[in-house]
This record gives C-alpha cells, structure tokens and sequence, in this order.
C-alpha cells in the first residue's frame, strides 16, 4: 500500500447531532478526524481518517514548550438544494504551507491534503447542518511531536483536521459591534510571526481582549508594533474602510494575515469598479475621516463571520461612531453575495466553491 | 485530604540512569513527573507526583490551536560531598507567574509549587548525574487544556513538572561562540510577549538560527524589532559586554526575559565594585567599541551555559573578534564563581542555593 494512499477506521459509536442552530462555537466535534505524520525520512506518511479521539503525546512533546505549529479555519456549507460547498479551500491548504515555512515545519502536497480533506467530509456529510446562518468548521492543524527540549525544529509532526458545526456568527443576522483601538499591547511586527496562522499570536492577544471586553467592547483593532500609528487588523479578521467613496485596506505588510475573505473582497470590489486601495493606512487618517464626515463605513472580514460591521471604534477615549451604528450597503452588499455564493444561492462566477 | 496535599504514586519500572557525562540535552526523562490541574471552580487542586507517562489531550484542546503555555527551565546541581541544590529557584518560580500573567494563565501559589518541586526532585535525586558539568534540568510548564476553539483563555490548565539529566554544556570547558546579529527577523517587540517564557517566543525563532548555522554560526544576537538597533539578547540567553573596563547589559525592554543568571551576575559585579550598567545599547556602539578597541568581553548568560563567551559578532558581514576568539578574565571569573555556588565549592554568601 502507497503511503499516500487514506486508510478509514469508522466509528462504531455516533455522536448526536446539534438540533437547532443555537451551536456555540467550537465545542461540538463530530464522529472522525484526519491524521497523517512527519517523519524525516519518511515525510509525510499514514494519512488516514479515524474516529475522533484523545491524542496521546510525550509531555516533551515540543508543542508544549516550543510552540511550533500552525493551523487554518474555513467552512462546509450545506445548500438550498442539499449539495455542500466549500469556499476557496484551495487557498486555505497554500496559506498552512506559508505559514509552516515561517514556523520551519515541513510542507505538505497540496493537492493531496485537498483530496484528504474532502473524503473527510464526504465522511462526516451529514454533521452540515442545514439551519440558517450554520455551517461544519474544518479546523487543519500542525504540531511538532518529537520529544526533546532541545530548542530546535521539530524530526516529527502530525497534521490533524477536525470539524465541528457551527451556528451563525450573529443571532438574528448582522450586527454592528464596537472596537477598541489597541495602544499598548502589540500583536505581531514585521520580521515576526504576524503573516503565519500560527498558535502564539492568537494568546497573545488575550490581555488586549480582556480589555476590550471589561469597557464593553467587542473586539481590538490592532496598530502596528513599530509606530503605533498604522492599522493592522481586527482579532481574527482584515478589516476595510470606506472613506468618501473609496475603499482601502492595510497592505499585507509581513505582519498581518492574508485573509482568504479579504482577498475575495477585493476581487469582488474590482469586478464591481468599485475603487479599493490596499496601502498604510493610520488611524490619524482614519480619526481625520471621521471627524470630516466622510467615514463612511467599517468593516472586519474573515471566515467566522464573513463581514463584521464596525458600528464604533474607541481609539484612547474617542469614540468615532460610524454610520450612525448601522450595517453599511457596501457591507450589507458584500455580505449577500459572499454568503449566497457560499450557500450557493448566488452564482459563482469566479469559480469560488468546490463542491465535496 | 485537603486539595493541596501532594499524592505520589510510584513508578514500578524505573529506567536505567546515563552511565557517563555524554548525555544529549532534554531527551531522557526521569521515572516520574508532577502534575497539577486547574479547573475555574476548584483553582489549582491535586498535586500529584506520577510515573512519567504520555499526556491524554482532546485533539480540540486549546495549546494545540492558540499557544496558551508557559516555562520555566532551571536545574539542580550535585555536589562534591553529595548535596543536592538548586540556584535560585524562588526566582524562576516567580517569572513562572509572571510569564502566565501575561498569557492569562491562573496564578500559582509560589511557596507550595517550590514544595512540589523539592518533594519531585527529592523523590528523583539519583537522577542528579555527578559526572563533571553535568546537572539535572528542571521544567516546570503550563498548558492550557479546555477542548474549545474559540480564542479565548482556557478554562482548565495543567501544570507540569518533567526533569532531564544532562550533560555538560561545553564539552571540555568553556568555548568561545560565534554568533550571528539578526537583522531581517525579529523576536518580540514591545508590548508582545518577549518579557515572558512562552512558546511562541521559541518557534519563531527558528528561521533565523538556521541561518545562521548556515553560515557556520552558533546563534542569533536579536536586535529592537523597531528601529532593528538596539541589542535585546541572544537565543536563549541575556547578553553583557565589557567595554573599557565597564560591563553593560541591554536594559530590561519589555521585549527580553529577565534572565535569573543576568540578576546574578549583575548582583556579583556590584558586589565586586565592578561598573555594571543596565541600559540601551545600540549594535553601533558595540562596533564603534570594537573599532577603538575597547571592546574587551562579550558573553551570554543563561542557566543552559550559566556563561557562554562570544568569540565573535557577525554583523552584516562585518565580522568582530572579541578577546582574539579567547575567554575573556571576567567571564570565566563569573562562570567560576557561579558554578562554584552553584556546585557547593564556592561559599553562597548570598543565599542563593536550597539544599533538597
Ligand atoms: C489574525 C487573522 N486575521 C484575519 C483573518 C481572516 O482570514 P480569513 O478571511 O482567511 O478567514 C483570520 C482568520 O482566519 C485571522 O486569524
Ligand atoms: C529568551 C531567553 N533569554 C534569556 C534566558 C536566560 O535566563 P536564565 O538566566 O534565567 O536562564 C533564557 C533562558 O532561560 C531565555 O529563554
């Protein structure tokens, strides 16, 4: 047998499904995962799909001590007519190899990760849930399994993908939320580790976060860790403005993530002549727009919650409400279209979607 | 029995011990480990000293997806008339709750994780090798275990303490290292986490030392992530320079780890009317030092090496000597007297070593 080749153990034991769309988010697995090693000189080897289980590592196992590892989010959608789409997953799979070179983890063959993938969740079809808004997150992971403390990469690796369903982002559709511009934590600079999906940069943020939340706020807008003055971007989302009729973004300046919905977002945009501008953007800049009224609208981008409208940023005290708290038509727009093509209720023409 | 009393359970297989002083740095383990975990409701409970044992983890569990983790790394040292001490462990116990503080990690009671530790470490003291240089490594870590996607801290948390005997860090004494000043990656930057023993500090580092030993060289000397001038530290290990007779050391950024050994020897140089300066030292003094000739000693310190003298600095090519490539006076009278401490041969006047 080619050690490419999947070999599948099912799970004897199924677990119920979530029966409203009232799923809160990643606490519900389903049935079976995906698993495949690293060896040096095997490479990548035993990809194979087995019942969802407890992983049993060395306590030295250098993802306990060295954090190497990386990892990717996107989503199954199930359609009207009960066919399930996934959205540019192909662009997932390149993203965990650019993030693994920042991290010195091997590459993995894309094309056959792909192939992996779907026969997971042709596998696990029936854990799409079909209520509105919800969706089955596929969570792909690397982690550095050798047991050694030696600070170096590690010999052996294991990739893993579990999926869990998911309901939507926002009860009862889109909600504007409040932002607080972050000025004394930093979330990653260039020559780090900001552009790679990878485990560190995500805990670090949590004392920014708590801040946030203890001013009843929703999420940070981070700057830049070199002058504090240029926008990078929201938590787990890109982040756009419009500003008197223009749209800008952040440049992808080696210290954000190169979001899959953000790039759509732009090629959509471009398809539509809508002008959209990817460059530094300030928060002076920003502040300076809305105080001249042409701030017009704000919003995060990712796969969680596609777009997440920006009803008030909070940047030291002053609070810049935009459009008067309320979903933008750019917003609401880019919206419908991006989830109908997930959904499959708007045409995709740019060939997006790939159905398993 | 209180929540708090240590519960031990022996290991009936106990491996065999390293019959020489040629042992690789943190691959053997001992026969047992400590855990202790921590639920929301119950804080930190059931201190327990086990057989070392692989670790049972929902592959959902949150250090696999976020690097919410700690460490600490110390050791204990044999002496001539077969006492067990360890060198100021109060201290790394401390960074350890300091180093959570900054990832949201609960906080552990210090005086009752130092009588885990002793009891571990009493209970393994035949592992204390007592060949020459050699010593046993202590790691403490924290990982946060709650099986949950959302990026948030972990409700549940497991601390760990594992031990490995290792050899001596120079084989046949001390050893000058050549040493690569990193300009296109950066380490941490202010307002990130590089004040704290975690992770993700580690990993991200990897890039760079590969670089370097491709060009032949033993380690990264990190600059400021921000004007990418200033000298923070290197690997894992603080830096010192004597220059004109003064030793100076970066001052403690936000952005290095304030090294126990660092704390040490600054405490030995003042004890020893030596000038001894915390403050910002840009990579061009050092340069212009080493052009005037006034650069006399670098080295690193760390509990790895306790001193590893720099024989030379690789900046962009320009390549500095130190001390013609030879271990400088003060450098092995620091080692000396450090190891002499910490090995029982040099008095302690200042009360830095526990006896187990
Ligand atoms: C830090 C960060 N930025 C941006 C994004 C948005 O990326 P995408 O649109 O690919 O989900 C994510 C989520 O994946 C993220 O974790
Ligand atoms: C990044 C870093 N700097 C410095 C040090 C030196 O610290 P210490 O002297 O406490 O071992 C270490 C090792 O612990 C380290 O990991």
């Amino acid at each position: 047998m080619s050690s490419s080749t999947i070999t599948i153990v099912k799970n004897a034991n199924k677990k119920p499904k979530p029966q409203s769309k009232e799923i809160a988010f990643g606490r519900t697995f389903t049935d079976h995962m995906f698993v495949m090693d690293y060896e040096a000189d095997k490479g990548w080897h035993e990809p194979r799909i087995v019942p969802y289980e407890p992983l049993t590592l060395d306590p030295a196992a250098m993802i306990f001590h060295y954090g190497q590892t990386v990892f990717e989010g996107m989503k199954a959608y199930r359609t009207e007519d009960d066919r399930i789409l996934l959205f540019r997953p192909d662009q997932n799979i390149k993203r965990l190899n650019k993030s693994s070179e920042r991290l010195s983890i091997p590459q993995v063959d894309e094309e056959r990760v792909m192939e992996y993938l779907i026969e997971l969740i042709r596998l696990e079809q029936d854990w799409v849930p079909d209520f509105e808004g919800t969706s089955l997150y596929i969570r792909p992971f690397i982690i550095g399994t050798e047991p050694s403390l030696a600070v170096a990469p590690s010999k052996t690796y294991k990739l893993m993908v579990i999926l869990s369903p998911v309901g939507p982002y926002f009860k009862g559709g889109l909600k504007p939320v409040q932002i607080n511009v972050e000025k004394q934590f930093t979330r990653a600079v260039k020559g780090g580790t900001g552009m790679a999906k990878t485990a560190g940069n995500y805990s670090s943020a949590y004392q920014a976060q708590a801040k946030a939340y203890e001013e009843g706020l929703a999420d940070v807008l981070w700057l830049d860790g070199i002058e504090k003055r240029y926008i990078e971007e929201v938590g787990s989302m890109n982040i756009f403005f419009k500003i008197d009729g223009e749209v800008v973004t952040p440049a992808l300046s080696g210290s954000i993530l190169k979001g899959i919905t953000r790039m759509s977002i732009i090629e959509l945009l471009h398809k539509w002549d809508i002008p959209v501008t990817e460059r530094k953007v300030s928060i002076d800049e920003i502040y300076q727009a809305y105080q001249d009224g042409k701030l017009e609208e704000v919003f995060g981008t990712g796969t969680a919650a596609v777009i997440s409208p920006v009803g008030q940023l909070n940047w030291s005290g002053e609070k810049m409400d935009i459009n008067n708290g309320e979903i933008g038509e750019l917003s609401q727009k880019l919206y419908d279209t991006i989830t109908g093509i997930q959904r499959g209720s708007v045409e995709d023409t740019e060939n997006w979607t790939i159905e398993v």
